[in-house]
């Protein structure tokens, strides 16, 4: 245990500090948005009592038995875990059950990586025990460092190197004249989710691809690496699904389905989410002998990594053999669903989740989040033999197979889809959990919920509130005196647009659910993702020794569910949802413009010549391609639709200012039924049925994991991946299809503040 | 020899493309800048004629001789080499001498560095031999490695990381809770001359001072290390002085006046231009284990190099001893100087100067500068033999004792003064040269000059002009479509801002005579700057092995010098420079701005708690001081003086383009005695006696290298070092110098319009 206390200026951190009243607790505080002022009176009440019964010790014990031996799915221990969440469950007085689902689930067959010369090297694909971390040495439980759903393939070819193998490093490959047709690539991880990299080092031609993690991302240039520090050591790798998740997420064979038992399955030969090349992740360690033979140009200095030598391209005279064969084997998911049925509204239900599965034993990935869930869940359990009674149904659940590629989420939601499309009022999860500063994602019309909740919570290491404390962060960390202004400014801390990752996905994008993803971050920082070295070990020595960011969790989190699952009226704020997308679309027209002027810069340049006369004439430099000067976009419909979107939250504002007056007297007798129905639908008609283009699995017009970023949010995606691919007819027709969403947006949005006008009449 | 061919396009450089004739000569061509139809017609016929004279093949033979052997101050190969440049300029039919200096030059007489514990680690200090590179055998006569002009001194001390070692690393520490105070700091070379650090170290209370060449900077991170590529091994050290010049330049015992034999000189306990601690330069191979056996916190993420280990600030446990002793001789210093008398204005001097002495072998610096010029020299003996007549006096230099402390020529021009401040037109320095882009810096009158004599000499490597090719430089380097277009709109390329680093410091900022210093560059890259490895093997494999931007090094200088010496005007140009310092009165203004909004908004977040709410409370962090709202400054008589100068250099434009009207007959049969004499006072009048605040020698009120910062430039110097020193008062009374200044300038440059009316009439 290294957690140091507070050294500055005498400030005591106080671990009791969630007794405390905040300043925002207080008799004279205005009624919480959506609550009349008695409901409102009761929730801080239930709120403040839910709080104060999270323990760190809890948390801690629920880690260390969750990581105490690996449990990726398949495993023994995977479902050992499921039943033992079920069974605290059940022990908590709640409702719970699990439900199992078969899935593909790939585990290595055979792993080889050989660099045939100049000097021949065997990659040792192995991650040694570490003296001192006991659950480092459980090697016969480890899943053998691999990406899951690689193809099966032996190929040996020269190694080029692709940086972190995105789409712009194969422009910059193409500026320097190099082909990766016919090579393995070696791409380091980050910059991208990791699918991207073989996916688009196949659409390049290359029959192979290496992943490796260099130590200037998450190794010795950022820390002391384990076990000293916090660090990835010379032998840890990152494993992870290589699955093209950014097309459909869930069981490969079951795409949009349940993979129930009777369900329809895809033959293997017909899955198009597998990668097109075998594809393996290493350690530096092992990366290194590879990279530090390849002559070619020297790298571009953003490619170079932190190794102790110069980074070359390639290809050349590096050779390379590599051999990944899988068992493609079906293997069951345990999801724990627990329900607390609603006292007023059963029917509108308010989902929170975290996985529980890990790619070995995860302390931090996912423990660290699936410990403070299952706190959440005891702490409501005692809230229930309180007196408590949520007017809506709550949900919470511990789901498997995230890592493989969201299985667990996926396939329930999937399952209860017709369900979860009329009843589901919003989803919350969280993932891996650290030390530090509250980070939320999410549906915009979340976002007031989100803030006025963090306003309530206190931090566990500063005397503020954990929006306090965030907000103290972006004021410090904004690059410019002007941009700090603004932050202070504001009233309130931006949500983050998600993309993906993990399992609010099938929630958000699919099926159209609110959501909101929150953890804490930015005092921790490691390189054991993903390694057999992200255990109890190093959680308690390098994150949140402590657990008190755990506890942070389930009070943020359980406050949230609490907040949504009690109101009256669903508190969500169209003006921060319309705000925030007349913003992306004010992005996406200046990309357009961008994009348009940046080509006919280049045409210049051509024309001109100026490229080849700037170029040295002892390197090869191949200037690029002219290409065509785009039409202009027809941006009118989008901007016709914003306004309408913005009248009809306005409305919607004006009603709800009007049903709070009066200390929300309307909202205490009114009927809320209809108003809370149309809120209900009003994140569903942010989705099109035929989804987004060449991906239909993906509805939600707003935000969409990037079809090249994996992981990374693109807002607006039909339009704004238009443009980027330079397609611009398809970019013109999802302007058509975005605008034709927002209007129904506007309409649900106008027909709910027709009803609240008619209860605060 | 690795020189490759372009391999682009089936473009063949052309060798010969010298002899091409260019757009910019024909027929149809406007009269130059200054001449009359006719003087212009035989200037350009001149100039083309002096260009091809100079041969890439006598531009390596002199390289190779004059880097044949050692040749640092006080060595016999460097009086041998002044010895040998005399003797050529006399071969080529000039008036040449050598004026001999005696300067103070110290040389080690004990180096030592040790690494006392945890794990003891004695430094080499020495830079072994390379195979197949004959000069870095020559031990007996290099140079050790060291800093010269430390003082001397034995300390032994705990060990702290400053990274750079400049102002901002120390407020980056002051933030993290670390002293220096009574530790050996070791900083990393580069982002500031070497001289600064030990200042800035010993300002904090240091005792030693170690400056290492980081990886990351000029060794492998960058390319391939000596001698399989160019950039520093493990082994490669950065001699260098650390006098502290930007308070004067020159011999220490000698401020202000030329170190004759008779001179009153300062004892050394007098000088206050020594480093206040002990200073020693070591490779990274030393440095590593220091770095690496330093604990504290991590680094910054910009502070941390390349070398494969975590960077960790210190102090400890690591603890240093070191020893520093030279031998505190004067010794002599051999300035080559060749005379052209002027034919018209025998009065009129323009110099053109580049030094010869070296730290070691010196193949690149100062060779590759010194060898073009001696081209240069022997390409205008051709031209008087032909009959060429130039009207003003051309002295050329060859200096030596540059790398001291710019010793020759500073005093050289020390002993001159009172001649130069009355007859020098403007000075033309060069130094290291590479392969790539023309660099041009200095005086913004000569701006428009510059860039019509760049327009004329041709790129070795493209066909097209260097002025072109610099020009496609920019725009593909710009970093954005807009600014691109910025670039593409300009008629001329911008010429930099002289700071120092070379011999033009004592003629630019202590004398006020208009100066250039020209180079190429872009196209080389490497790491052997001050040592052994610069040498005639280096050079050829890695620089420019053919020598060809040698000759258009010569070519742009010796036609500059030309077009300044032949001119029927002097081709100043006050318009240039009244919009460049437009530029930075705009700058220094905003620098005010800014820096009163940072200490509002720093107030602000100290007053809310912002920076401690923001840390980590298990690092230790120290929020900055509060410091007072500065007041607003007056700019109004700056304002006002540039009002002034605007409106004379328009009405001195005006009458220089009425002399040009009609071929500029006005020029051909006007007297122009007057107007050029107002001309030479128009730099002069930049000074100020009283120089800039604790620094008197700088003279110069516009351009002049930062206190802290030793080459960089500061532009209107006075003003700016006080608002960045948060002198206020200082920075108030600057800009009433500035303002004078400028008036100044103003009326010289109506005096020379009313003048040049005259003529005009």
């Amino acid at each position: 245990m290294q957690f140091k206390p507070s050294i500055m200026f005498g400030l005591l951190v106080s671990l009791l500090i969630s007794q405390l009243p905040l300043q925002t607790v207080s008799a004279q505080a205005p009624n919480l948005a959506g609550y009349s002022q008695q409901s409102s009176t009761a929730e801080r009440d239930w709120e403040q009592k839910f709080r104060e019964i999270p323990t760190t010790e809890n948390i801690r014990q629920y880690n260390q038995r969750l990581s105490a031996r690996p449990h990726n799915v398949g495993s023994p221990y995977d479902k050992d875990n499921a039943e033992w969440i079920l069974s605290q469950f059940k022990s908590w007085g709640l409702d719970a059950q699990i439900e199992t689902f078969d899935v593909l689930f790939p585990t290595p067959k055979t792993r080889k990586l050989e660099l045939l010369g100049p000097k021949p090297y065997t990659a040792k694909l192995v991650e040694p025990p570490v003296p001192g971390d006991p659950t480092s040495s459980q090697q016969s439980e480890q899943l053998p460092t691999y990406n899951a759903y690689s193809v099966d393939g032996d190929v040996t070819a020269p190694l080029v190197y692709v940086n972190y193998g995105i789409p712009k490093d194969y422009e910059q490959l193409d500026r320097m004249g190099i082909s990766v047709r016919g090579a393995i690539v070696i791409a380091r991880y980050g910059q991208s989710w990791r699918g991207i990299k073989p996916k688009v080092a196949a659409e390049h031609g290359a029959v192979g691809c290496i992943i490796y993690s260099d130590p200037r991302d998450d190794g010795y240039f950022e820390g002391d690496v384990f076990p000293q520090g916090a660090y990835r050591n010379s032998n840890g790798v990152q494993r992870g699904s290589v699955l093209d998740m950014p097309v459909y997420a869930g069981d490969p064979l079951t795409p949009g389905i349940g993979s129930t038992p009777g369900a329809k399955r895809l033959a293997l030969k017909d899955v198009k989410v597998f990668t097109k090349i075998p594809v393996m992740p290493i350690s530096y360690g092992d990366a290194q002998p590879f990279l530090e033979q390849l002559t070619g140009p020297v790298a571009p200095e953003g490619w170079r990594g932190a190794l102790p030598f110069t980074y070359h391209v390639g290809p050349g005279p590096v050779k390379v053999h590599m051999v990944v064969a899988s068992n493609w084997d079906q293997k069951p998911i345990y999801d724990v669903i627990a329900r607390i049925p609603g006292s007023q509204y059963p029917d509108e239900w308010v989902i929170r989740g975290n996985h529980h599965d890990a790619w070995v034993n995860g302390s931090q990935d996912p423990v660290s989040g699936t410990s403070p869930l299952m706190e959440e869940a005891r702490a409501l359990g005692e809230l229930l033999k309180q007196g408590w009674k949520p007017k809506r149904t709550i949900i919470y659940a511990a789901w498997d197979g995230e890592e493989p590629g969201l299985l667990g989420s996926t396939e329930w939601a999937e399952t209860h889809a017709d369900e979860l499309r009329q009843h589901a009022v919003a989803y919350i999860n969280s993932d891996a959990n650290s030390r530090g500063f509250l980070f939320a994602g999410g549906s915009h019309s979340l976002q007031t919920m989100l803030n006025d909740v963090a306003r309530d919570v206190p931090d566990p290491e500063r005397q503020m509130s954990i929006w306090q404390r965030r907000r103290a962060r972006d004021i410090t960390q904004a690059a410019t005196d002007d941009e700090k202004e603004k932050v202070r400014d504001r009233k309130y801390v931006p949500v983050q647009a998600l993309g993906s990752g993990s399992d609010y996905t099938v929630f958000l994008d699919h099926l159209g659910v609110a959501s909101a993803n929150l953890g804490f971050g930015g005092e921790d920082g490691g390189g054991i993702y993903h390694s057999i070295y992200d255990d109890f070990y190093w959680y308690t020595h390098f994150d949140d020794p402590q657990f008190i960011y755990g506890r942070a969790l389930a009070q943020v989190a359980g406050n949230s569910v609490m907040r949504l699952a009690d109101a009256d009226l669903i508190p969500l704020d169209f003006m921060a949802f319309s705000d925030t997308v007349k913003g992306y679309a004010d992005d996406v027209e200046k990309l357009a413009t961008d994009e348009r002027n940046h080509i006919v810069e280049e045409n210049k340049e051509l024309d001109e010549g100026d490229q080849i006369a700037a170029s040295d004439p002892t390197k090869k430099y191949v200037p690029p391609a002219r290409e065509a000067v785009p039409p202009y976009l027809n941006f009118a419909p989008l901007k016709n639709a914003l306004d309408a979107l913005s009248h009809s939250a306005e409305r919607y504002q004006h009603a709800f200012n009007q049903v709070a007056q009066n200390g929300g007297a309307a909202l205490a007798k009114g009927s809320l039924a209809a108003v809370n129905a149309k809120l209900i639908e009003s994140e569903r008609a942010l989705t099109a049925v035929q989804g987004l283009p060449n991906r239909p699995w993906f509805e939600h017009q707003i935000y969409a994991p990037g079809f090249y970023t994996g992981y990374g949010v693109k807002t607006l995606p039909g339009i704004r991946e238009a443009i980027e691919q330079k397609k611009w007819q398809e970019a013109d027709r999802e302007i058509g299809v975005v605008a034709n969403t927002l209007n129904n947006e506007a309409t649900i949005i106008d027909s709910a503040a027709e009803e609240l006008e008619k209860v605060g009449k």
